[in-house]
């Protein structure tokens, strides 16, 4: 590990702070074959950078992303910034020969989804420059346990997926205005938010890719209080419910709501197969439910604590010692510094999160043809 | 209770097993102004009706419904056959003045149903016959409770209500061929078999009323195996999926499936508004959850044992004695006869459940149209 | 079915007509050998015992238990009295050569227990008569499911028993007196009321006799309020903590209480063996959770529904179809019609129940020596 | 947070590495008014010591503990090494005017625990040192919280506390002996391992003390394997069950056992009180269950995320994201510090540890009595 991985973290808030953790964090729980060490802090306003940079022993700071991508000894580029800016970052540290790391949605537009999955390819083909989305549920331990029963063939054919993520911060008619509430910053609502997430994670754990979505969506409150005491516009959506068509079949319900009063971050995804069913729920993530027909009369959801030997990531703490929100962004970390030193693609890769944007995209077209099936397009 | 309440019962299969017990255990729990007695037993084979009226005590069976209609000294008639059948004998019965329960879902086809609203409505102008769908999980003491918040206020505004009937036994690709499978006996399959309960359940609770509906369904296996060795047909479908348009701006997400592995009988519902949420689940049927927004950092969904004093139809055992799936047939004998004995509608009544019938016939017409947008029609 | 068995039942209050309606709901759901009739229903007052007779159907009633035992027509005595009377009701009855079922706790002394022990084991020499003590909650489907997968040796080795019957009806420091708060009447409190369902379902399931306990009991209000405005003494146990040391080295842990705020009727198992454990809550009474060391790295306690084909006492109503705290009573009733048919011991028989009333013997003489451990004798 | 609390590491297994992640990770994200600074790693084995240094950013190790107390700038002393070396340690670094972090249990025995208490007092007298112990689980939010409502006096009066410590890590008889079944090295077995847990949680929330234990303890296997193919023996208990009564009339029950096949680290503390109760599961760590019994027909146990706004700790991520095992140290740290900078006793002190493991004695002397009842003695 003495060979360093060096790192610019673009942005500071939520997001720059999971990364920042997760870079720290994960070399001292997991054997890394290069040696992680985030030496420039990007952000807007420089106090604030500084500030984060001295929280996290971050040597550096700058207010210009270009800044860090011009700098030879940087190798990494992690987008942290909110999702308009990520195209034009990505694509000129992919151009400038850098590695990626960018947060999700991978972007507002499928066009520009679209124009960095393009960029990452021909980047990776000029300079061997590898660039990666940050879906970080997929390196939840539950999660990634059952994406491996899945390709062990746990669940024989699958029949049916339903995914839900449920929040409920917004079910307060009077909550604030935020920018996530503007399509021209945020892209979409609940959709793009939320909704990338088990769109990302029903995919990715079944196997199965989504070929056609049928969805409603509603903005229940059309504005909300500003501070200055005025009320801002809300032009996304609140929530969304789209039933999809999965290659193979597979018939998919999914719903991605801010309304859901009293479910704070309510993830969940559960598969339906011949032979085996896996759930998923955020809220209770250390475990996964596994249904197995086999088991005949004996035969009932077990709920598995997957900090067992055996279980993905299981590096931190003896088994049954709790995971929390945080220690997926340390196995993305791990994912892409091995990933990078070993020349592999790491994933979601910009090619899948495109995929993903793609079919945000055709979910916002369905919706706007009231539920008309609607394919997602490359 | 001196005064009997005649009643013939017609079909001897579950839900003749499940109206029978119902009609015998309900006095002896309830106070009730008539007094229930089964008189007869039809059913096509007399044989098996014999039996049946053997096991229940009823003094005597016909082969004929005709036969119950005709008979003056029968006051009820209790439709307990398959759907294809509830529209002749129950407009039949209603032309005769007779009191009329009918199993849900109320008919196979809209036009049956409407024409049985109709019906109902005529014969009560003309001899005060009284009729009544079986949506018998209305009377789970859990769902009734929820309706009862609902009416005072609990939820504040509705923004979204969820709702999924799961079950998998179906999900064995060589599950054998039943009538269920039939579109000629059945009219459909999970949707009208299961999916009609979710509405009914949904509407009622809520009360607000689906307006329009987006639907996708698939039917997964098309043929099974038979008792000779070939293959029956199966051109209903095996899972239905819609997102929905409710009054007020309700956004609801509905899926009714018989391949949900793992899940043998779940009816859940859940209901989110500004002041609080309500959830169900059938198979924890003795109790539901309630999220009250009021309750600030000490809000969660609170697991309510609904055999409290004060809660409905708690006229059984001690608090937290669990009551099971039958008890709602002997709370909707006990609401049937009371409605009877005073004269008022007992509900749902058949423009409720033809209602139904209308959001599955639009359900139908949605996913015969890939999911656009459809009203039910009245 | 054409024999009948012809039934007195002693008692008319909550037990009465739990038994009641088991005697008449058992024939109409499974096959019997004879056809059990409630001929008599006795009660010392007789408007009780009409209105009693009324609602059940039972055909006459008397206001002495000596009539009905020395009714030759009579089959069964059926004891639903308070815990007092059972010892001279029963031994009567026994002499007379009546078949004898009685609600547990099956005596409120030792003495007493031991005594119809032995009446009955004399009986049977005698006339044949057989006996069975109520513990009903054996026949709850999940606890006869647990016990079979004992039998099956599901568990290997046991190492642990933790049992807890938590009720709250007597946190209310201000709630009524009532006759099982005093020892004259009720023998002792929660100790004889709940902690005997743990007692018998822990030695049952587990197949493991308890050899010696070691309680602290409390009671932690000493008068409560009369309807006239006094105050009544509670001279019992409002709560009983008890280790024991059970056969086989296995280490017991139990608890019962009236005074589990929130908890209404929470019956708790749980065994833990070398190859597995089984965790039973009488709040999820359908399910069982089972767990298999077998399973490895998937092993996790699994809720299995045992409503399914296979599983005790399915034959009510289909798979996922919940059962409620009656039905216990009805299987009860099935399988002492079955005994008495074939002429075999059912169970638990008067001994069993006699060594549980010697356990709670055992328990109140460690209380009373503050801990000691102390076997119970025969 | 520019002047330094400069700590040494004593330790660098299990323990080691979460103090060591706690000290680094806490400033990030909670305002401190030091900055601790882990300046010394101690380690008998250097090489381990150094692995363990350069895994998180320690500039020096030693491997004498003495040399780390000798150093003048050094604060504060963090015993991380096994119960059998606390005393010598914490009591050389007090009276060398250290402020001292002390992992639990506080000591192998009632006489070295009590001697530590002793030396804090006195330390603290002499030069203002400060000592607590790492009871960690007190600083999961949930159990917090829990503290605080009891302080607010959400229970009303306090009836009963039950608590279990289950794991299962020995269930199988072949698990291969460990340090931890010596009792030479590790005082006891289950008990002084888990059950101290929630002997302190159970006390601390409630604001009640241990007066009295009645106890039993089992070892199920007295021998296990050694890698060399040998045995090595078992002298300490491998499951505790034990009664008690509390301050104020409470009663406990209590059970810590390593043989509860399934559970891995089920750490379950109930608060039964006359307005309220409080129950909490370390398998659900992020949410507590609350019961108001004002909430009348309403009331039920309500699992509450406390990652809200108000709750303890509430400083990570937003609402709903959950927090890990590790997440309590960090707490602790930050109590720590916060309370080093203040001059106020941290807690809890070794005092508070003291009369944990003088609890931890009496249940071993009441054990050996058969059960009978005993008083903790300090």
């Amino acid at each position: 590990m003495t060979t360093p991985l060096r790192i610019a973290i673009i942005g500071h808030a939520f997001m720059g702070r999971a990364h920042a953790h997760a870079w720290r964090t994960a070399p001292a729980f997991f054997d890394l074959p290069l040696k992680p060490e985030v030496v420039l802090a990007v952000g807007r306003e420089g106090f604030k950078a500084q500030e984060f940079a001295d929280t996290w022993g971050i040597p550096e700071i700058s207010t210009d992303w270009r800044e860090a991508i011009a700098r030879e000894d940087i190798d990494v580029i992690d987008i942290c910034t909110p999702g308009d800016t990520h195209a034009e970052i990505a694509i000129a540290a992919l151009q400038a020969g850098k590695h990626v790391l960018c947060e999700k949605p991978l972007a507002n537009t499928l066009a520009e989804a679209t124009a960095m999955a393009r960029a990452a390819e021909e980047a990776h083909a000029a300079s061997g420059a590898l660039a990666m989305c940050g879906f970080s549920y997929r390196r939840t331990p539950a999660l990634s346990y059952a994406r491996q029963l899945v390709e062990e063939g746990f669940l024989g054919r699958l029949w049916q997926v339903r995914a839900q993520y449920l929040q409920d911060w917004l079910a307060d008619p009077e909550a604030p205005w935020v920018w996530r509430l503007a399509s021209e910053l945020a892209g979409s609502g609940a959709l793009g938010d939320i909704g990338s997430h088990i769109i990302d994670a029903a995919q990715w754990v079944s196997g199965h890719t989504i070929e056609g979505v049928s969805a409603l969506t509603s903005t229940f409150v059309d504005a909300r209080p500003l501070p200055d005491g005025g009320r801002g516009e809300v032009d996304v959506d609140d929530a969304a419910v789209f039933s999809s068509r999965l290659s193979g079949g597979v018939l998919g319900a999914f719903e991605a709501t801010r309304y859901a009063t009293g479910r704070k971050n309510a993830l969940r995804v559960e598969l339906s197969g011949t032979e085996g069913a896996i759930a998923f729920d955020l809220t209770d993530s250390n475990f996964v439910e596994l249904y197995r027909v086999a088991d005949g009369e004996r035969a009932g959801f077990a709920r598995i604590d997957v900090s067992q030997p055996g279980h993905p990531y299981a590096a931190w703490w003896p088994p049954g010692h709790a995971l929390g929100y945080e220690h997926a962004f340390s196995h993305q970390a791990v994912d892409f510094v091995r990933a990078v030193a070993a020349g592999e693609q790491p994933r979601p890769s910009f090619a899948d999160a495109a995929q993903v944007q793609a079919v945000l995209d055709a979910v916002q077209r369905s919706a706007a043809a009231d539920g008309a099936l609607t394919a997602p397009t490359a």
